[in-house]
């Protein structure tokens, strides 16, 4: 084919010998020949876990749009499982030929007031690198770089005494405090919030990566950065549906679409990446891995024959290899509860009939809440929710369950979702992936976390009907295809539209109520968490609570 | 100043503010500042050997050129005097701002045939790693390489293990040859005879630098290279005279005054290496070395003044730095020989008056070697060399003597230096460093090796007059700064020039005439050695040394 050549930035027909799945030889040649040679696309930074697939199924779906490499940071599945997890993940990718560099988890738990199933230390770190962790993962508390914090400053310094690179994620941070947590040698960036940030960033000498995952979307705001400095393309966090439509290779079409270079896009696509985190696929040259791709034409990009290790894995859109995913514990102790233990109820020894408490409020597609107060009635000495609560009378109970066994329950109210009925639950609640239960009546949220509490999963409840898919491993991710989870969730989807609930990804909105690194009031099974202060706070705001009369 | 971002193609003023030696922030300012500030240069391969420095003496002349860094192969001191030799470069290295980043010699011996003072294994290698060694150094036995010589393989997959760069060393290397070589894992080549073979090495993926020493010079030839692909800037052996004129600003200073872009020339010249060995130098970013230059202007590119871990380390030429050479010993045990043994003898019984035998024939600037048969007339039994033998008349005996005890000393004629008179000893002889001896008469070889026999050196004698340049540390190093080694060098040569020697560089020539594994005829402490054939050989050609009547 006519290869693309990404270190030369030439287009010539050349002939690639292959052996035991390496490059022997790459000759020009003299004849013409039809399609064109491209390195093996390279997602740089993305949590398989988010796509709800296990390893073998992400790569089934993956592969056939070009992608022959992910540096996968196996953060979720770690924060429940420690090296167990973090080894499964190892172990079910082997079965495919998609090449899964896992980086080692550097923030678990999020903060010593998380409440997961694993404490990831130095030893583990190591370990990992043992293992073959290609670099220390996303470095998320960053105000822990700043203020210099013992255990995360001596996971960066294991991790460059190992020779790996360190990534980060540091959103907004800017100045004199990005000075510093680049200082600490932290060399990549995914989550930039604008182009300047992006390129104040790069000056510096960080990568900036470019950014388009189900979640956040970066590539319009960043595709300046192709061509004028160094960047890496990836998803961060992919879900099924939103996988099978394109990975990669939808990334590379549109900057194409944009007009830029082919080469500068391919190079961000594949070759840097691979470099930088000194991986075995994404180059064409003597000695590597015989990961390409065969391209009709360079501006539709189709990608029509993959192959990795000099094997063809994908034709035409479809994987040519089977996938046997392999079982993992759902690591849950099955909560064993009342329906009220579910739902708030007023303090104990109060006889009014009105109240006046704390509220979370969620907004679409932000993982910042806010703190809101909600005057709700009380009858019979219970809290009642009847569609009236809140701005848009959306007003629900929520709660965190421990899956850990404590039997520990946060309660708490969430305002924002729409919902008028009906209950959801879910075993994936970053970082700790305890439950999260949310609805109006505590007998449909009982019943919905009882069709996931053995197994895993997301359940929805509306009456007599329900809705669940089974995310037995780890209570992440099903033993399915990409196709049949699309489906599931599209389904359930459906099934919370009909609950009138308006956000556009009810599940990941409500993921992330649970985590107490991100502003403002979070909840866990320990109760209301209130980030900036720091500290688990009363759903019933007191004159003590107030934070003026404390200091 | 106005900071010269090789990350993002910009000049701006900018303030860098630095605290114990390490960049802590970088902050645009507003106002208008002279100069530029330009990260520290890096010469990306060097053997400081050549220049008969040691390495404190080098880095007070190169560091007030710009020079933060250079990536040394310490292969001719290894060759005397293994791990120990090692260890002095890097101890005599620590005195001194500049930053020495060593490669761990891959091929001690150059061949099993050879006659060195040391044997570098895996171990040994592993131990250079431990130590700091950057890289593996330049694998000049590309034909091992090839057909997967065991030993060699090993050293090269050691280095991949440690997670270091291999250098390479493969002149002229094209085809299915070079992709094997590529394969092994060896990642650059300062060795290209064309533009067109670096080009086919960059193509397949390695980088192919820019060379400008003293010997080879390769810039006008590579300059193609900059903006088209990466490359980096090297000078491979650097005399001390040629160090005091210009060093890797030199190499700058012309590709722009070519028209090559500056961010371009500059990036080979700092960013590209530093990040392919991972150096902590020639790279302005938060949490590096504060290693930079402030540059009047760019295209004189004059260097007014260069800091190091954010001290001021030369300004307006000068080093602001002290040197004091660490001693080590000369490595000889000095040869107990009569001046007779210094010359070639027809064989035992022979009693004619006129012999042919085997001379090699060498040319100026050339490490290849011809062999030519030569007919002598033989008096009283000896062989008479007096003017006439020769197309120039310059037949001359050659002599190499063991400098490690053995006794050997191995006898030839060589033809083509021009020498009418006089004798020249040296103890810097590759790879093994023995002594090598040239002259017409016995007495005058006899004296010119004494004066060097024991310290180490260069001397050279014509009747009554001598010049000695002493060598003593390993026989290849003064302990003498650049100048005054540049001065007794500029006397010798002189001196040669009274010999009728025609040689623009007799010493470096006459250095390359004991190492057998450049074709083709050279001569070790056992006699001749024909490279081709792999073999010791007769000086007297007779029927049985004829390769045809063997086969």
């Amino acid at each position: 084919g006519n290869l693309v050549n990404l270190f030369t930035d030439e287009i010539y027909p050349a002939e690639v010998e292959i052996e035991n799945g390496t490059i022997m030889s790459i000759s020009r040649i003299e004849k013409g020949v039809k399609g064109f040679i491209v390195p093996g696309l390279i997602d740089a930074h993305i949590h398989i876990e988010s796509s709800m697939l296990t390893p073998s199924n992400f790569a089934a779906a993956s592969v056939p749009h070009g992608t022959t490499g992910v540096v996968a940071d196996a953060h979720e599945i770690v924060n429940i499982a420690g090296m167990q997890g973090f080894k499964y993940m190892l172990e079910d990718a082997k079965g495919v030929p998609l090449k899964f560099f896992f980086t080692a988890p550097s923030c678990v738990p999020s903060t010593p007031m998380d409440t997961g199933g694993a404490v990831i230390g130095v030893p583990e770190i190591r370990e990992m690198f043992g293992l073959g962790a290609v670099a220390l993962g996303e470095v998320m508390n960053f105000p822990g770089v700043i203020s210099g914090e013992e255990g995360l400053m001596q996971k960066i310094a294991a991790a460059r005494e190992s020779e790996k690179p360190v990534d980060g994620h540091a959103p907004g941070l800017t100045d004199r405090a990005l000075d510093t947590y680049i200082s600490a040698g932290i060399s990549t960036d995914h989550e930039c919030l604008s182009f300047e940030e992006a390129w104040e960033k790069a000056e510096k000498g960080m990568i900036p990566m470019i950014r388009e995952g189900s979640a956040a979307q970066g590539l319009e705001m960043l595709s300046g950065l192709i061509g004028r400095t160094h960047t890496f393309l990836c998803t961060d966090d992919l879900h099924s549906g939103d996988l099978l439509k394109g990975h990669i290779d939808s990334m590379v079409r549109r900057l194409l679409a944009m007009g830029k270079d082919v080469f500068d896009v391919l190079r961000a696509a594949s070759l840097l990446p691979a470099l930088h985190y000194r991986l075995n696929t994404g180059i064409i040259a003597p000695g590597m891995s015989a990961d390409f791709l065969m391209v009709d034409d360079l501006s539709d990009f189709n990608v029509r024959a993959v192959y990795i290790n000099g094997k063809k894995a994908a034709e035409d859109g479809r994987a040519l290899f089977s996938v046997h995913p392999r079982v993992f514990p759902a690591k849950i102790v099955p909560p064993v509860l009342t329906p009220d233990s579910l739902i708030l109820h007023p303090p104990a020894g109060f006889s009014g009939n009105s109240l006046s408490l704390r509220t979370i409020e969620v907004r679409d597609r932000a993982l910042y809440t806010a703190e809101k107060k909600l005057k709700v009635q009380v009858e019979n000495g219970r809290i009642v929710l009847n569609g009236n609560e809140g701005e848009n009378g959306d007003a629900a109970f929520v709660a965190v369950v421990s899956r850990y066994g404590t039997g520990k329950v946060g309660n708490g109210i969430l305002t924002g979702t729409g919902i008028k009925r009906g209950a959801i639950a879910m075993s994936i609640a970053h970082d700790a992936h305890n439950f999260i239960v949310l609805g109006r009546d505590e007998n449909e949220m009982h019943r919905s976390l009882s069709l996931i509490s053995k197994t895993g999963g997301i359940a929805v409840v509306d009456g007599r009907t329900e809705q669940r898919l089974e995310l037995p491993i780890a209570g992440l991710m099903a033993t399915e295809s990409a196709e049949t989870v699309a489906g599931g969730l599209e389904r359930l989807h459906r099934f919370t539209e009909n609950m009138e609930i308006t956000l556009k990804s009810p599940f990941i909105t409500l993921s992330f109520i649970a985590l107490p690194v991100i502003p403002a009031l979070k909840l866990t099974p320990e109760g209301y968490f209130d980030v900036l202060r720091g500290r688990v706070v009363s759903a019933f705001p007191e004159p003590e609570d107030n934070e003026a009369s404390h200091r």
